[in-house]
C-alpha cells in the first residue's frame, strides 16, 4: 500500500500574488468548486488578512467547499492568526498556515527580528492556532537560504507547539533537484519529532526547476507538495499541479505514493482558472499546453497517429482533453440554465442576476450554434454579470475599419447611470474604442498588457480579452467576452476600470499594499 | 578553470516540429543570425533530407552564420547523411547529426529492424557522415526506454566510427533528474571510450522536468545540451535554452562548468522566436515570460521594490529586458531603413522587395508614435513582404461592429491578380471577415487556432494574430501584423492560405509529412 501524497492547491493564494490575477469572492468559489471535484485535498484560499474581501472570499469558499480541507494564510502575529482562524470556521475540514521567513537576508532586512524572536513568534503563532483547529501548518519562508541548524530548531519547536504540517518553501527559485532532497534527507533526520508532522515542499518556477524539486522533496519523504494550477504565481510562478499530478501518476514505478487527483479535472480546471485570472497557458505548456497531445487534440496527422504508441506516455482524455461537453442551445430553458450553473460552481445572488444571465446567454445562443461549459464560464466571468458595484457600464459601441482609413469607434458609456457619449479614431478598432472610453472617464491609466483567447474552437468562438491596466502602485485585470473582438476589448476595458475603484489588499510577504479585490 | 557547456540550439529542428511552426529560408537566417549574436555553440538549422526547402534554408544559415557551428540532422541512411553533408558545407564549422532508435518499441514497430542491424546502420552513417566533416554527432533515438547495455554496445561503435559527440535523448519527456543522472553516470563508467566524446543530453518536457533533467545529465559528465528558445518543440516542447543558460548561470556555485551564452540577447531571441512560430509565451515562463520579473518590468510596486533583493536571484536586465530599443521613427529614411534590417539579421532578395518593405515601414510610423525593432521584426514577418508565391492578397477590407447589430466585413481578395469582392456577416468583425474571403477561396480548412499578441505595450502597439488551419494532414500557421486587429487577422488569414499552397515536408522521426515549407 502506498503512502497518500498531499495535493495542497495554492492557486487562490500565490495564485492569486500574480499581477492582476486578483479574484473575487465569487471567482473563489467558482474555482474552489472545481478544485473540489479535481479532489484536492487542501485548498489554500486565500490570506484572510489581506483585506475584508478576501476574508469574505474564504469564508463563502469554507462554506461552498465539502470534499476538501480549506486553509488560509496567516503571517505568525495574532491579529493574522485570529482572521485565518475566523476565515476557515465554516469549513468541515480548517487549517491555518501561518508562516514566518527564517532566512538571514530575511529576517535582517524584512522582519528586523533576531532568529530566536523569529522562533518564538513562530511557536506563538501555531500555539494560538490550534486553539482554532488541530490542523495547523507553518512555513519557513525561504528555507532555500536559510541556515539548516537553524531550521532544525525552528520546525522542532513548532512541530512541539503542536504543527502537524512543515512546509519548507523555495521562495525564490533558487534550488536544484539534488540538493532540494538532500535538505529534506538532513530534516527528516535530524529533527527528532520529525516524524510528527507531515513534511510538505512549496516550489517557485524562477530557473524552470518547480516540479523538478518538489517531487526531489518527496523522493526524499515528503508527503505535501504545495502547487498551482497551470503553475500560476508570483515571477516564473509556483511548481505546476498537473505536472506533479500527471509525474507521479505516469511514473508510478518510481514513486512510493500516489495522489487522490481526478486527473480528468486538470484541464477543466486549466481552462477556468485561465479564464477567471486572465493568465493564458502557452501552447508548449506540459499536459495542459493545446499542443501538449497535439497528436489527438482534433489534429489530423496521419504519420503521428500511426506510430501513437511509440511517442505517447499519457492519454490526453486521462486529464480531460476532448471533454469539451456540449453545454446547453439555444432552446434550452431557464430552469436548464440554473442547474447547469450550479453544476459550474456558479451562484448568483439574487434573481435579477440570474435573469441578466440567462438574457446574455440567450443573446450568445442567437450568435453561436453551440454552446459549451468554457461559453457559460466566460459568460459568467464578463462584467455585465459580476455582482460587484459597476461605476461604468458600456451602453453601447459602434467601430469600423477600412483599409487606408483611420479605424474610429464611437461609445456610449453610462457613468453612474448617467450618458455619455464619445468617439474617436485610433491606430485600429480596439485602439480607438480604447481612446474613446479615456475620453469619457480620463482615468490615468497606464495599459500594461492586452490579451486576446479564443474560449472555445471555431470562427464564431467567444473572444475572451484581458486588459491590464496600472495606476500608481495599483494593477487590475479586466476581462470581457464577445463574439465579436471589438466589443469584448470594450468590456474588458470598462471591466478594468470598475475594479480599479476597490478596496487595496495586503501582500503576505511584502506586508504592503500590492494588489486590489 | 570550469569546463565549457556547448549549447546546442534545436529551435529550428526540433522546435519547427510544432504544428504549424514551419519556417522560411529567411525566418531561419533571421533566427540564426539571432542565435549568432546569442553566441549559441551549435545551431541545429534543419533536416536537410525534409525537402527541398529545408535543404535551401539549411545552405542559408550555413552562409550567412560566422561564429556558431551549422549542424543539419539525419537519419542513419545514405541519402539523408548526404543531404546533410551537402546543406551545411558553406558554414564555417559544419556539423551532421546522425540518429536512429535504439528501444525495444522503436526498433520492432518504427525501424522493424534488429538491434544488429540498427547498430551497423549507425556505424555506416557516422561514418559516411565523417567523409564530409570531421564534426559528427550520434544520437540514440528514445535512449530513455532503451536498454543499457545496448545503449554501450552502440555508443562505443559510433564512437570508434569517429562520432565526435554522443547525444542521449528522453524523447517522450519520461525520466526525472535523478534517474536521467544515473544514466550519464553508468554510460560514462562503462563505455570504455567514452573520454573521446562530448557527451550530449536532449529532453523533452512531457512531465515538466526538461530542465532539471537535462542539468542532471550535467552534474554527471554531460558537456552539451539540446535545447529551444522559450521551450519550443513538439508537444509540451523541449528543455528551455534560457532556463538551462540562467540556472547554470545563477547556481555557478554548484556547476563544474559555463557556457559561453550572452544572455542579455535571449529575450530579443525570445520575441522573435515567438513572432516568426506565432507561439505565445505565458506570463509566468520562466526568464522571459512578462512576468518573470514583474517587479522591473515596469510595474511600478513600491512594497516590492522597497525589498528587492530578498526575492530577486536574477536581474531582469542580464536576460535582455527593458532593453526595448527605439528603432527608427516616422522620419528615418530609406538608407537608416535598410542598416536596421541588416543589424536584425533580415535580407531582402530584391530593391523591389526593400521598397515595398519601406513603404509598409512609413505606414506603420504615420499610425504609431515610437517604432521598436519588435516592431520592424513583426512588419516582416507579415504576409506583404514574404518572398513565396503569393496565391491570394488582400486588396481592400472593411468592417464594422455595431452593439445589437450581426458585424459586417466587405473584403477584395486579389487570386493570381484577378480582384473578387465578398462580404457576409459573422459573430464579430474577425468571424465576418474569414467568412467573407472563404467565400472566395473555398479552402475547405479548419480552423485550429486564433490567437493575438502585442507587439510592444501600449494602446497603439501592433496586433500580431496567428491563425492555424488543417486541410486534411496539413497544418500551417498563418501570421499578420496591423495596428488594427481585424486587418491583422484577415492578413493572418491569407498568409495561412498562401502557405497551404507549398510542399509538404519530411518529419524526421516519424518519416512522413507532416508539416509545410
Amino acid at each position: 500500500m502506498k503512502d497518500q501524497l498531499i495535493i495542497f492547491d495554492t492557486t487562490m493564494r500565490d495564485g492569486e500574488q500574480s499581477p492582476g490575477a486578483a479574484m473575487s469572492r465569487d471567482d473563489k468559489v467558482r474555482i474552489g468548486r472545481q478544485l473540489e471535484r479535481l479532489k484536492v485535498d487542501v485548498i489554500e484560499a486565500g490570506f484572510a488578512a489581506s483585506s475584508p474581501g478576501d476574508f469574505e472570499a474564504i469564508r463563502s469558499v469554507a462554506a461552498a467547499v465539502r470534499d476538501s480541507t480549506i486553509c488560509s494564510l496567516a503571517r505568525a502575529n495574532e491579529n493574522d492568526v485570529r482572521k485565518a482562524g475566523e476565515a476557515v470556521k465554516p469549513a468541515k475540514r480548517a487549517r491555518i498556515h501561518t508562516f514566518i521567513a527564517t532566512s538571514p537576508i530575511h529576517m535582517k532586512h524584512k522582519l528586523r527580528m533576531e532568529p530566536d524572536a523569529v522562533l518564538e513568534a513562530a511557536v506563538k503563532a501555531v500555539k494560538l492556532a490550534r486553539t482554532f483547529t488541530d490542523d495547523v501548518e507553518f512555513s519557513a519562508e525561504d528555507a532555500v537560504r536559510s541556515d539548516v541548524d537553524f531550521l532544525c530548531r525552528i520546525f522542532e519547536a513548532c512541530i512541539d507547539a503542536g504543527a502537524k504540517t512543515i512546509n519548507v518553501p523555495d521562495t525564490v527559485g533558487y534550488s536544484i533537484p539534488e540538493k532540494w532532497g538532500e535538505l529534506f534527507k538532513v530534516l527528516l533526520n535530524r529533527i527528532p519529532n520529525a516524524d510528527k508532522a507531515v513534511w510538505s515542499t512549496h516550489c517557485h518556477n524562477d530557473l524552470g526547476m518547480a516540479v523538478a524539486n518538489s517531487l526531489a522533496a518527496v523522493m526524499n519523504g515528503a508527503r505535501q507538495v504545495e502547487c498551482t494550477i497551470n503553475g500560476l504565481g508570483e515571477r516564473a510562478g509556483n511548481a505546476s499541479l498537473e505536472e506533479i499530478v500527471m509525474a507521479v501518476k505516469t511514473r508510478s514505478d518510481l514513486f512510493a505514493c500516489t495522489t487522490g487527483i481526478d486527473a480528468t479535472q486538470i484541464v477543466p480546471a486549466s481552462k477556468l482558472v485561465s479564464t477567471i485570472t486572465g493568465y493564458p497557458v502557452q501552447p508548449n505548456k506540459a499536459i495542459v499546453g493545446a499542443n501538449a497531445f497535439a497528436h489527438e487534440s482534433g489534429i489530423h496527422q496521419d504519420g503521428v497517429l500511426k506510430h501513437r504508441e511509440t511517442y505517447e506516455i499519457m492519454k490526453a482524455s486521462d486529464v480531460g482533453w476532448g471533454a469539451n461537453r456540449l453545454s446547453l442551445g439555444k432552446l434550452s430553458g431557464r430552469s436548464a440554465f440554473k442547474s447547469r450553473l450550479q453544476e459550474l460552481g456558479i451562484s448568483l445572488q439574487s434573481e435579477e442576476q440570474l435573469n441578466a444571465a440567462f438574457a446574455r446567454f440567450k443573446e450568445l445562443a442567437d450568435k453561436k450554434r453551440e454552446i459549451y461549459d468554457e461559453d457559460i464560464q466566460a459568460l459568467m466571468s464578463d462584467e455585465a454579470v459580476t455582482p460587484d458595484v459597476e461605476h461604468y457600464k458600456l451602453v453601447s459601441l459602434t467601430a469600423h475599419s477600412e483599409t487606408g482609413e483611420q479605424p474610429f469607434s464611437r461609445v456610449v458609456i453610462s457613468e453612474d447611470g448617467k450618458e455619455h457619449r464619445a468617439e474617436a479614431r485610433g491606430g485600429g478598432p480596439v485602439d480607438a474604442t480604447f481612446k474613446a472610453i479615456e475620453s469619457v472617464v480620463q482615468s490615468g491609466t497606464e495599459l500594461l498588457l492586452y490579451s486576446v483567447n479564443n474560449v472555445t474552437e471555431g470562427t464564431d468562438s467567444q473572444g475572451e480579452v484581458t486588459v491590464r491596466l496600472a495606476k500608481g502602485s495599483r494593477i487590475v485585470n479586466g476581462m470581457g467576452s464577445d463574439t465579436d473582438i471589438v466589443v469584448a476589448s470594450a468590456k474588458a476595458y470598462i471591466n478594468a476600470l470598475n475594479k480599479l475603484g476597490h478596496k487595496t489588499r495586503v501582500n503576505p510577504q511584502y506586508g504592503e499594499a500590492t494588489t486590489t479585490v
